[in-house]
């Protein structure tokens, strides 16, 4: 299968391009840099050492005898490029990473909240209207974020991307309609999320694109197979304050001997999955494409849910004696939730995903304490739009955990 | 009052620009020209002649006494350029209409999608971000569109933005909730509109902007009280096949010989507002702002429903003798729906709306004879990117009228 990688070059896109390559697909990485242009925005960077583009598909190809191919193109603005490169290629398929993920980067400054809304919008039309003017059948699949489903407490187990409701007017309730699952998104990254799912909704039913939206909980880990076969592969591990997601920061924070920065009590319930169960995912994703015309199809690729607070504890485990500083939470959410996904649309196609506390923290422990000498220090600290509140320092087991 | 109007060059945007002047208020247009452009590139044009802005603002001086200050910032794109005026300015309220509206301009060609997209969603987003930054507590007041409700037979009365919803996960039926009327846009005009309310949504609820947003049906007529007043103050009157929305075309049509040009069996429900209502409507918005920290305030902007054969019966009357010509619809919708919206919000704020039955048809009649000379006969039958079909001419009476 031929196989686009629109964002190859980023944390979830640099894995999969390689393991779609090492799975004998041929892999066409598009991807114009932009999160290394932000690393240097927000003077922060990878932990581990990341080779510039050129040489980790060099490196590939020394190590696995594969070409992937490399084109640089901004998707939101160079929409003849993408599009001569879709009538060239044509590609069976797309997976659509290409978008700014960070919900810090979109909410702490007007620069960074307008790029994504440009940036985010205007990559997944131009992708679709692309689609739709070269008149290739690829399937998009595209990652998105249960950030869209708002981090309240719902009472009930969010299903794959439409529920069953009825709707009440005229005093008597609707016949039962499948809807999408009403979004709520707590920030300007999730909001450009939700507003992709419409757009992606509405090309799979009136333009007859074949879409999968897989619906992504917060990644965590680094490694893959096909990262580790060289330095030179290695992936991402941010763990500043923007990018960093919690388990890495947990994992460079404890090495480093600071204490584990969490909002409030912790009690904020969010999904996660590890980085080779994504690659499980996609790849699964891909061998199971909707017909042409049928509604877009929707996954929820999580692997658990799990409080803040209740990763901290496990991160005690793993190192012992670590603190926990309690920071007031800059987000606009209730202070702490309970939020259940189904994950059974992956399940039944035979996922059987890791959980963190596999045993799995000893990864990111390793990696952390492996290049904690590359650190800046002073990236480690959340750093918000939001005024400055009272710290308070504790530990783990003071937060009320759970587990 | 200091109001912007966004988009104050359009259709209407200038009566409601006039409108609010006369009303005694502070007008200050922001405007690109967009449409004057989009009319260049499509070679169209407005029946009625009308002035540059320059000219617009001047009469209305020289008539009325009154300023209007005028700026030329393409939202999408000069971010700083408004947000400065805004911080300069700091409007009380902001009505905004400053968006690519034709579904077939966003439609028949890849290049009017992409438009539509990019300038629609980052206009929203640039705006609401420039209040934000601006830190002014400026009312938004939004022009939406009926058209993301889609135009299916739904089977109830659809209520104004939210309808209370029983979402069945788990096996039973969840708490009841407010939602967001489900969107289902069957163009890209329609989904800009259903991803702007999302952003609308959002920015009021975690950002305290207060929005009030408009969903709007078709507008037909031309003239207010206001651009009476001067042949140089006119209004847009568009009849070409992109622009021109069914009722000025029947209008036009028929003031040639022409036949009336339906698609189907002109069994598509549309709901409708006459240009006077929309002035009305907007002045009782922007009387009625929601709180700071409110949920996103949401009217239904519409005066009836009605389906396009019983429009062509009632023009039947006005133009006797007037042949219908039916041809294949372009749009990917039934070919018959039933479609109601409550209007019970500005009802309840003392709007009376005037029916196209009200014997209104007789002013667009008066305009069409009026400036019929001016038409360019080439733009008068629908033009669209589906393969050419049949087309039957009928009387109206044939097409199974029910009025």
């Amino acid at each position: 299968m031929k196989i686009f990688v629109l964002g190859g070059d980023g944390f979830c896109g640099w894995p999969l391009a390689l393991r779609l390559s090492a799975n004998g697909h041929d892999v066409v990485i598009v991807d114009n840099g932009s999160r290394r242009r932000i690393d240097e925005d927000l003077k922060s960077g990878s932990l581990t050492p990341i080779a510039d583009l050129k040489d980790r598909v060099a490196t590939w190809h020394e190590v696995s005898g594969r070409k992937i191919s490399t084109a640089c193109i901004n998707l939101a603005r160079d929409y003849r490029r993408i599009r001569n490169l879709l009538v060239l290629e044509r590609p069976d398929a797309i997976v659509h990473l290409a978008e700014q993920r960070a919900v810090p980067y979109s909410m702490n400054t007007v620069a960074g909240g307008r790029y994504t809304f440009s940036n985010n919008i205007c990559a997944t039309t131009n992708v679709m209207m692309a689609i739709k003017e070269s008149g290739i059948d690829a399937h998009l699949v595209h990652i998105g974020s249960t950030g869209i489903y708002g981090y309240e407490t719902l009472g009930y187990c969010v299903p794959e991307g439409y529920i069953r409701a009825h709707l009440h007017a005229d005093g008597s309730p609707s016949k039962a309609l499948d809807i999408l699952h009403p979004a709520n998104p707590l920030s300007v990254y999730h909001l450009t999320k939700a507003q992709d799912q419409l757009a992606l909704a509405f090309f799979a039913k009136h333009e007859g694109v074949r879409v999968t939206e897989l619906v992504q909980g917060t990644v965590w880990g680094t490694q893959t197979e096909e990262n580790v076969r060289d330095e030179r592969l290695i992936n991402r591990f941010d763990y500043d304050a923007v990018y960093g997601t919690v388990l890495n920061r947990f994992a460079l924070q404890a090495a480093l001997g600071y204490p584990l920065t969490v909002y409030g009590g912790g009690g904020q319930t969010r999904a996660f999955i590890h980085i080779g169960d994504v690659m499980r995912c996609v790849q699964i994703a891909l061998d199971n494409p909707p017909d042409r015309g049928a509604r877009m199809q929707v996954f929820n690729q999580i692997a658990e849910t799990m409080r803040v607070r209740d990763i901290a504890a496990l991160a005690a485990h793993v190192w012992p004696g670590v603190l926990v500083d309690s920071l007031h939470n800059p987000r606009d959410e209730p202070p702490s939730n309970e939020f259940s996904l189904s994950n059974e649309g992956f399940r039944s196609l035979g996922l059987e995903p890791r959980k963190i506390k596999d045993g799995l923290l000893a990864e990111i422990r390793d990696v952390a304490a492996r290049y904690a000498h590359r650190a800046d220090r002073s990236v480690i600290a959340p750093v918000t739009s939001a005024p400055k509140r009272r710290t308070v320092r504790k530990r783990p087991q003071e937060l009320g955990l759970t587990n």
